[in-house]
């Protein structure tokens, strides 16, 4: 049994973190690796349990077939590290404050020297090249302490086996849809001619926070995004102190969040009597949407989704070039998406029930855009569920 | 003069980007380096206006001397760029979106033939390598599609250009204190026993981005960090939805953000009648950040604060063993440090006026923590100015 100094209130049974683990290490078996350096925060909560903001800091979690995972960080970090993970106390250490931002030495030449210590010099290790903190420098250090390792680029391996969601995270994840409906209503019932963007952004946010029926929201892994007029067009402006007008569309970006598990959810609202082009450009996306969703099913493939979202923009004259959507679930910035499947007409991965997205068809043209969108689950049997269950519509204020 | 097609609310002067241009060319020059790319986003923007949460995905600025710079990215944040930046919109350009998170293209591919079709395939070109978003595969894919170009790793060349701040920088921060100051005051009035945590975390978020005089409140580049009691020991936990409790010290780590400018300011709460320990570390505390704030002069270095801190405090029996402070300003997530200069014993870094930092010397102890710390600017004579004017101690609420 591990031992443990303090007190723990894990967000997942034992049996969920046991499920994780035996899935991460198949796949390192299939890719040949003894050792699985983890760098991207989400990957890390989904092995360990971790939460904390640490990771402007180099830091990981090393899976082994043979015995549970290391948290490895800065040595201040691993007093949260003790306090949040399932392992025992004794898999967690921690690297001296002299490596932090030194131009002299690099936090991976002490991890190296724990896998030397652990047997590992010679290893086949996997590292997550193009996952997130994990730097440039970070890899040449590795490298360079390890001259003997074998060095394997497993960049989203363990994201792949967070694609089918148990239902304990399907639990969470329907906790943060209804903080997503709690923000859309907020939004609707505020919005207005000459009402500062930033006042109800504060709004969104402090929705968000506070939760519904006693169920307390974390912070988003994305910020609300929320341009209106000409720069909804540009699908990640962030706010100022602008009023909102009458005349314009503004769309929002938002997220619920239940224990880093988000469930996006995007509406436009216009004030005042939208355009002509805008209420065509409308109808087509929620007729997409809607042949999108009933695509969205267990066998089809990503890419039908994403077929049957563009045939009915098409007929309109939308060309959207870009994806549609992406796998979601537990994220820590910058993203809340899990950078596997993208739904786009090259991608063939088969829909397998459990699996949750984004179904996120922006608009962002030369001087107007337009979001309307779902979070969605693969089901056995039949057409996608949606988290949410707000109108699927642009929302007129006139 | 560049051309645009949008109407800009740069936030700073022509004169200021052309200052920080200048510094960065220079720096550029000592270093060798044809061309810069900068992909951490705080310096894209420094260098740039650029102002977007498009940071998940690979983008970047190329920076050269005989030419504006260049801001490269995906293709639908194109849009966002023309709105933001100070360059023509000829100055901006997208990538495809297929090289999003694809596992056969990446978008470094991309911009290495842009590279060569400016005439630069054999240029000496800087690269931060260990600054945020620029990942291990990225520098690989670049070094593989451009291997007549020599990479040199150029990580904080322009963090260090950005240490001493400008007057319109140091107004923006001024605003952001007072941002600060009304976050802490509102903890002050709303934290009791009994209060869950999120409620007070959702206050917090509010009141920044409500902002202070019709100073509108951006998103600081960390989430709020407060914890509680046993758990005050590890300085990078985030909340929950437990409550606040008598006699229990909650440390509030918070920043006020003014258009991508912070100045972070922490102080400690205890409900009900704090124990002798917490007293005496206090006052070792309090002793030590006076001390500090004198040493903080203009010709003095970087680790005279961190040596005057230490003094009181170590007569106190505490040993912090970790750095006391990091310089701030523009800043994204996940850090609102520079991470240039570290206040701690072995930076001998000459102190200058316009320098500013966070003088924070958390006591993170194995089973308690406390926090007091001060945003600081470096004057041209005399000690160091206080960002925020709130009292210097711990807030007791009995």
């Amino acid at each position: 049994m591990p031992q443990h100094r303090f007190q723990k209130a894990l967000p997942f049974t034992e049996a969920e973190y046991q499920r994780r683990l035996a899935l991460t290490r198949k796949a390192m078996e299939r890719a040949g690796l003894e050792v699985m350096l983890l760098t991207d925060p989400s990957n890390m909560a989904w092995i360990t349990g971790y939460d904390g903001w640490s990771f402007y800091v180099h830091q990981g979690v090393l899976v082994f077939h043979d015995a549970d995972p290391i948290w490895w960080g800065r040595n201040q970090d691993t007093n949260g590290a003790v306090r949040t993970v399932w392992m025992g106390d004794d898999r967690v250490i921690g690297y001296a404050d002299h490596y932090v931002q030194s131009t002299i030495r690099h936090p991976m030449q002490d991890l190296s020297q724990r896998l030397i210590g652990l047997g590992h010099e010679r290893a086949r290790i996997g590292v997550e090249m193009d996952n997130y903190y994990f730097s440039a420098k970070a890899h040449v250090a590795l490298v360079e302490s390890l001259p003997e390792a074998v060095f394997v680029d497993a960049t989203a391996l363990v994201n792949w086996q967070r694609g089918i969601k148990s239902a304990e995270e399907i639990a969470f994840m329907r906790k943060a849809a209804r903080i997503s409906e709690k923000i859309v209503d907020g939004l609707i019932e505020r919005v207005e001619p000459g009402v500062p963007k930033n006042e109800v952004v504060a709004e969104i946010q402090r929705d968000a926070i506070r939760g519904v029926d006693g169920d307390w929201g974390d912070y988003a892994a994305i910020v609300p995004l929320l341009p209106s007029g000409s720069d909804a067009a540009a699908p990640h402006l962030t706010w100022n102190g602008d009023p909102f007008r009458k005349g314009e569309a503004t769309f929002f970006e938002i997220s619920g969040c239940y224990r880093r598990y988000h469930t996006p959810f995007c509406r436009t609202i216009f004030l005042g009597e939208p355009p002509d082009f805008l209420r065509a450009a409308e109808t087509a996306l929620v007729e997409g949407l809607e042949a999108g969703l009933e695509a969205a099913r267990a066998g089809n493939r990503a890419c039908d989704i994403a077929n049957a979202l563009a045939a009915p923009l098409e007929r309109a004259g939308i060309e959207r070039g870009a994806r549609c959507g992406y796998p979601i679930g537990l994220s820590y910035p910058p993203d809340w998406g899990e950078r596997t499947i993208s739904l786009r007409s090259e991608d063939e991965t088969i829909l397998q029930p459990g699996m949750t997205f984004h179904f996120m068809p922006g608009l962002w043209m030369a001087d107007w855009g337009l979001e309307i969108t779902e979070s969605i689950l693969i089901t056995e049997n039949g057409a996608a569920e949606c988290f949410c269950d707000r109108p699927r519509s642009m929302i007129v204020k006139t």
